[in-house]
């Protein structure tokens, strides 16, 4: 890595591309300035690559500024400077007495900014509810910028991500590869007495290490394995104790390349499965078939919401949540994307190169399968972006 | 695990002592309710341990309230019910429905349980600036909740949390023991040609599979190792690369138990270093050592930077950022507790059993060098976390 060189996966074009469909969505909304705080977004504008969203930091679009700026803390600029493609005079430090102090807020040094380049007017949107960007970042906002006018963009910017391009698409199947061989490595090691963190600690290191030469990059989501009463929930993580027989474990992992993910779940049984989950593994299976069916351009999200539902339904079984959501570039605490849901109320329209990780996880009183499968849209219908066998797992 | 039990590593009647000195802290800050957003300080005061902080969840502490109550997503109930020392009645889930929509947010039903509680009145505290409390949060329940005075509560529970209990310190003596592990692995596996995801890998697996028989908990922030012009800055990952002969790499990791951090940083050079280095590492360390001479209880943390600035600054280095920081119980994006930073603005007064890292690393323009030390204080004075030698390591 060098200072001033492109170390981003990504072309130039690429990133222009990226802020011209931004600045079309800004200019509908009725926007002069978006002020971006979730790190993915940030990522995806200028290539910010760094752990530092622990501390507040945000790149503004202006419609008229030919660069985005980024602000963060000052010892993170040379992170800005290694990962981003903005030039210097776009990459803004604040002094480190900001950092969690009850007298200095980060923001204040934004609006700072704003007010230096004339971008303090007019109508500025944040993201609202979006990860890092708390109440206090929108009461200090508000209270700097009182010449503009504070609104609510909502996740403006993924849904800039949300169709992706060529590129991206080659670093998910890249991720692809990573996301088999994790999964394949776990089914492997999981067994009757061997440690949950055994499990867990394979996932990490097969998923960092990669495959065919390059290595994966760190999840959104650590590996969720609930197992035995756990499978009631979907978000347990692990502990000490071993695996015990006759119990399912419901295993969720994601390979990573270049901060692009793709999520896959399988539930394992140790042991004779009962009837019920049997029977509910192939329901799942029956739905994810129906769902695919349904899922291509032109159709909606609420369509292969249908297909499952009406599918397990008729079996019996329900589910209450969603069964799937975008994905692709993301940081914790989620590899979803927040922009289209697979339920009966979202009103996307599917598109070629939407990805999705189609999620029909069932959670009981006190037990649940998951067996999951994470999607691209073609230009004529759907194909899973992994090969990996689908079935309830039996060892 | 069972339903019902307690599967927390603390008593209940620990719960109890964190639940009265919260109230103490709301008392002596004018509050009626609090609602906490924060994941760490919701496990505090309840046990909840689940990756479900990527949507909005919170624990509300009532004046008169007897337990706290948990209100989270609807398929998240079930995990609360595994891991908290919560009644049933106590658990509330939302329905799917609310989860990144546009139409439902999460907080209207957090006021619709404080209303149906008469908790709806008189002053309530809200952690402003904490994780995952976003700026729509803040809106919607001042809109929500208009028979009350909604008030910035800071990160008040964060401060009950910074001097340890016994048992608490129990288990951050056991992930010291992760801490060394994991420091002497990478150390071990650093080389020449090594990629970078390979010292990573190993990294992760080995806090994972813990020592002793016993496992470790992800951390709340990955391995870091900028290496080369990276170490320039302190929050870089890993990429694909080998590391490179003349080079140095900053390690930053913390072993972890039961979401207890002990972080620690050292920087490897492979090959030769050149003088400035040594010279830097003999500074860093000579702070060091005056640091620990000052740390001790009724000692500032303003004393223990004035020791190690006044050092570093004889010998002609300067770093303008805070030098360390309270740690302890975590959760993504930060093991830090946001309480107390070793810095010149600072007031806190330090107290036995207080939990620290020390944390001073130097980020010049091309390069930096970080040695860092987990630390307690004692009755009398500092003693580190950690035993591991204090120094550059060279290969």
């Amino acid at each position: 890595m060098e200072f001033g060189k492109n170390n981003t996966p990504f072309s130039k074009a690429e990133f222009s591309q990226r802020l011209a469909k931004t600045r079309v969505r800004m200019e509908q909304a009725g926007l002069d300035v978006l002020i971006v705080s979730d790190p993915a977004n940030m990522n995806y504008l200028t290539g910010y690559d760094g752990w530092s969203f622990y501390v507040h930091q945000a790149v503004v679009v202006g419609a008229d500024l030919e660069q985005p700026i980024w602000m963060g803390r000052g010892q993170d600029v040379n992170g800005a400077r290694l990962t981003t493609i903005l030039r210097d005079e776009n990459i803004r430090g604040y002094t480190d007495d900001h950092v969690q102090s009850t007298t200095k807020h980060p923001m204040q040094f934004v609006a700072q900014v704003l007010r230096e380049r004339g971008l303090d007017k007019g109508v500025i949107g944040v993201e609202a509810d979006s990860y890092y960007f708390t109440g206090k970042s929108l009461d200090v906002l508000r209270a700097e910028l009182s010449n503009a006018r504070i609104e609510d963009a909502g996740v403006l910017v993924n849904w800039v991500r949300t169709v992706k391009s060529d590129p991206e698409i080659a670093l998910m199947n890249e991720a692809a590869r990573i996301t088999e061989k994790i999964m394949q490595t776990a089914i492997d090691t999981i067994g009757v007495g061997v440690p949950q963190y055994e499990v867990a600690a394979i996932i990490q290191a097969t998923g960092t290490r990669g495959v065919n030469g390059y290595g994966g990059d760190y999840p959104a989501i650590v590996p969720l394995m609930p197992t035995g009463i756990g499978t009631s929930c979907p978000h347990m993580t692990w502990r000490d104790e071993p695996f015990q027989a006759q119990t399912g474990t419901t295993i969720e992992i994601a390979g990573v390349r270049h901060r692009y993910h793709v999520p896959m779940t399988r539930t394992v049984f140790l042991g004779t499965p009962p009837d019920k989950m049997r029977h509910a593994a192939e329901v799942v299976l029956e739905g994810i078939a129906a769902a695919l069916d349904v899922a291509k351009p032109g159709a909606g999200t609420r369509d292969v919401h249908a297909a499952w539902t009406r599918t397990i339904e008729r079996h019996g079984l329900f589910k209450d949540s969603r069964c799937g959501y975008a994905i692709g570039l993301n940081y914790p605490p989620d590899w979803g994307e927040r922009t289209l849901s697979l339920r009966s109320t979202d009103e996307t329209i599917l598109e070629p190169n939407m990805t999705i990780h189609f999620m029909p996880g069932i959670w009981l009183d006190d037990w649940g399968i998951a067996i999951s499968e994470p999607l691209r849209i073609t230009q004529t219908g759907v194909e899973p972006l992994c090969s990996f066998p689908r079935q309830l797992f039996v060892k």
